[in-house]
């Protein structure tokens, strides 16, 4: 019998998980059918994930272990769980896949985040939504009430990011191939961020980005789907 | 015994090699310790190539297959050669080295590609020249000369398109990991275009995508190395 695997995550008002990080790990559970705990924290609330000896989440703990970083948590349950699903399929595509999420990182949440920022106060407690409010407006160098004005703006500029994306999404279902790996999770995981606490979509429907996000969202159970799309209109 | 394998690829004065496209076949060649003959073509010498029912280069010719386009190359290498070195490392590298193919496609060459061009009618004969010059023009609706002198802000906006593979490289020595593979010269391959035609350097040398860069040259016993940098300064 395996050790129990607890999953500490930013949680907001109704229970609502709208961290995009801790959504990378989510399907990555998922994707091994791996269950697990859920236990939420506020972004204020640093004495709950003491425990790990630092101030981030998501923190995955499986037994003894803390594994703190969506990163190292999918190395961690890929080399911990290698009779389950793979995430990588083989040594190229974990390689890769971190190129993938520097790129996630670096380019495509920061054009994610201005175009939905200004939701966020109202899915999360009062003194959350203002630390969210802050570290956004250090962040971008603006109010959230301008990047929601200047939402049009940024729609086009990620819509021209997601252009290398699109065109692999023309030749393949997932970004692992015929099949989803961990690399179609990290780049799912801006767009659920954005379904999850934001009423106004950041696709065209007619996206080819849309329809794979749509297949994502219907994996393992319609597991991502399960969460709830409650976001606000600023 | 093997059938013999030919490149048809561009080839400039002097017998460069100049094709970006083409530096990615003769590294996946390379990388798979297979012996190939290189047949120069001229960009407006369309006769050359019209055995391939098509017009463009790289071709590959192996005994009686004949293959158009870099990416669908590198797959048939690597399935047509399984027991010699891989390029891909499982079908996850295959899968998430063509996201790296359309990354580099549609955001780094566009980046590369002016802050050079000005640069390589002087390295090709005159004809081809003139078509080089047409096609960039049109392509990015300014002239040679407009191109070379916004190069700094080119060059800019080059070193921003390359932030997540700089975060990458801070944390392994190849895109593949511990070792190259067929992502390696997807991504390498505008530098080496641009060292081929261009007397000023496009990355600066304290950047670790520099390092890497100098890295992929020195593979294979120098083979990228080998190609002279011999390009021009408008």
């Amino acid at each position: 019998m395996t050790a129990a695997i607890e999953l500490f995550e930013l949680g907001g008002l109704g229970g609502r998980r709208y961290s995009l990080f801790s959504w990378r790990t989510r399907l990555a559970l998922a994707h091994k059918g791996l269950a697990f705990e859920s236990r939420p924290v506020k972004v204020s609330d640093k004495a709950a994930i003491a425990f790990s000896g630092q101030k981030r989440v998501p923190i995955l703990r499986h037994g003894e272990t803390v594994v703190v970083d969506s990163w190292r948590i999918a190395e961690y349950l890929e080399d911990a769980f290698p009779e389950r699903a793979t995430l990588f399929a083989g040594a190229g595509g974990r390689a890769l896949a971190r190129f993938v999420n520097f790129w996630a990182d670096r380019t495509l949440v920061p054009a994610v985040g201005p175009t939905i920022a200004s939701a966020i106060p109202a899915c999360v407690e009062p003194d959350d939504g203002a630390h969210i409010r802050a570290g956004f407006e250090k962040g971008f160098g603006k109010t959230l009430e301008d990047m929601w004005a200047a939402r049009e703006p940024g729609l086009k500029r990620l819509h021209a990011v997601i252009e290398p994306l699109r065109a692999l999404l023309k030749t393949q279902p997932f970004i692992g191939g015929d099949a989803p790996l961990y690399a179609d999770y990290i780049v799912g995981s801006p767009f659920q961020w954005a379904r999850v606490v934001c009423a106004e979509p950041v696709l065209s429907p007619d996206d080819p980005v849309a329809a794979w996000f749509e297949r994502v969202l219907d994996l393992h159970g319609r597991f991502a789907r399960a969460e709830p799309a409650r976001g606000s209109t600023p």
